[in-house]
């Protein structure tokens, strides 16, 4: 099940932009993992991380600072970093001629901008010819993995989605908060809230991101736009609740699904998901098989069990679904898009 | 917004069943938080806990061994201990004509039993003669309070339910294991899961209970049947998929609810929602007010947040609710079930 490459030597230089966050982290942890040899490698960050160094193969590398001369000659680069950073400096990028996917949400409902799953829809980077493409929401990806495949065997009415999402979802400070509040909670000593508005230990937070004019937090309008976009349904009827849960690390999804035509049992979509890319079954629930955090963290696909129909609809099913939300929900979805492109590159 | 109990003083003598769980403990909080003096309690508990005391009042209260002579001139008992000690005692109990209410899931949907949450059907009591009421499961407590006001007012078509159960719902030793596995992880320390099947700390289970005959596993055919019989609503269409989550203390939902009649605004609702008895409503997320585990623990009601339209389909409502399992979802129930039986029995 793990993703393989191919196509990732042709590429001679590449940029890291947030080469200090946990995505960074990840995205240099699968370059190692895969032997993949890049000649010039930048790691990127700003000027916060100046003279900060990164683990990267067997030791230790240099970060720079970036700056407005930091793509040139590059044939690549990876973004990840707040909004307003990719804002200022994907377009720098470009105009240097370097290839760019982006993890920030700035670019991912712009109509000429691909958002990809590579196993979903990476067929469309077939003609692409710009340079700018979007990876989707850590919670987004895991969720059209399993829609896929639904949707083209029986087409889908509705889906209703509510998410567990772990802390590393808002990066390393919030990873940080976790851990301090949980041992300070079991130390008895006091603590002060800064990532989270409220106590994210052995607690709940039922919104992520601001809210927006219909009264959906942001993450829940990505969830809804992102899905339509990548499968390419721009009318699915789609609602979610997006809820932080104090996990370190794996997005898990509970997923209720209306499909239009009917399945005959529960063997027969288990077998459909056995099938499809970038999806891992894990569902003998009488054994306490299932995904959970443990499964998914450090694996590449997303996992999926809980298969079960619901009968208080026409062909209704539930789902549970998990990812790495760092790897298959960021960095390994990024590197499988650059090896699709330079695929793609290669062939033309 | 505390209950109050008016008809407690009229129980000469009470049999607390399961004095040393915690909803037993959370019962006797609850006495001396609204001094109520019974003036024979018995604290009744299996042989494994022979000659431990309890907190209780100012002090420490003796447990005595549960045995065939325990109700012998008892008014009223309250059961909380697991399904085979209930199903030995309970009869001997109602034998003795004592009143029993019952925490566990043994009786609860059998039709001459009265499953009560007392906000929401209370009333079907007023006629009860017999001698045995079970109080609903933990999850059930909260749905059911968000959905009633919902079915009289506008009628439901279909509900959809996901969980955020913590690890108190499963028991003392549940308790521990979630404190001693995040310590051990925090301190580098290895352990075992006993309690749970999987590492409870930091992870997400997606399965509570055996797994039934049509792939739920007991917790949600709990929530779906007790839903359905609290309600009146036989045929109420309803799903549940229920998760233990890493949290001490609360049951979280997200609950997605097609209506029959169509609501005007987020606003009609929460009105209707203040004016609930049981209910409180934290509802402004642009500033980060909305329930977590931190509000609902201690306090009676459950409470509701994040109305939101849901535009995937007419009619269309998400909701997020929380309450105290031990409390509301328990303890603080079965008191209101006794309080309600005594007014009822004034009255007659």
């Amino acid at each position: 099940m793990r993703v393989k490459f191919e196509h990732l030597e042709s590429i001679r230089s590449l940029a890291l932009v947030g080469a200090t966050g946990l995505v960074g982290q990840e995205f240099l942890s699968l370059l190692t993992e895969h032997h993949i040899a890049i000649p010039q490698l930048k790691l990127l960050a700003s000027k916060n991380s100046e003279g900060a160094t990164v683990e990267y193969g067997e030791g230790e590398a240099q970060v720079e600072v970036l700056n407005e001369n930091s793509f040139d000659g590059v044939d690549a680069a990876f973004f990840t970093v707040p909004s307003d950073i990719t804002a200022k400096y994907t377009p720098i990028a470009m105009k240097a001629n370097c290839l760019v996917v982006d993890d920030s949400s700035v670019f991912r409902m712009q109509p000429e901008v691909p958002l990809i799953v590579p196993e979903v829809n990476g067929a469309s980077l077939r003609a692409f010819e710009g340079l700018l493409v979007a990876t989707p929401n850590c919670s987004t990806t895991p969720l059209v993995l399993a829609l896929k495949p639904l949707a083209d065997t029986y087409g889908i009415k509705r889906v209703v989605v509510s998410t567990y999402q772990s802390v590393s979802g808002a990066g390393r400070k919030a990873y940080e908060e976790l851990s301090e509040q949980t041992a300070s909670l079991l130390n008895g000593a006091s603590f002060e809230p800064a990532v989270f508005p409220h106590q994210i230990a052995f607690n709940l937070l039922p919104q992520i991101g601001k809210v927006t004019e219909n009264g959906d937090c942001d993450e829940e309008s990505k969830v809804v736009a992102e899905t339509r976009k990548i499968l390419g349904l721009p009318d699915l009827k789609i609602t979610a609740t997006t809820v932080r849960v104090p996990t370190f690390c794996g997005h898990g999804l509970s997923v209720n699904v209306e499909l239009e035509k009917d399945f005959t049992d529960e063997k027969e979509i288990r077998e459909i998901f056995d099938k499809t890319a970038g999806l891992k079954v894990l569902d003998q629930p009488s054994m306490h098989i299932y995904p959970t955090n443990i499964e998914c963290i450090g694996s590449d696909p997303a996992f999926v069990g809980r298969v079960r129909r619901d009968r208080s609809v026409r062909s209704g099913l539930n789902l549970w679904v998990i990812a790495d939300n760092l790897r298959k929900g960021a960095a390994l979805n990024a590197l499988q898009i650059f090896d699709t492109i330079f695929n793609y590159r290669r062939m033309a």
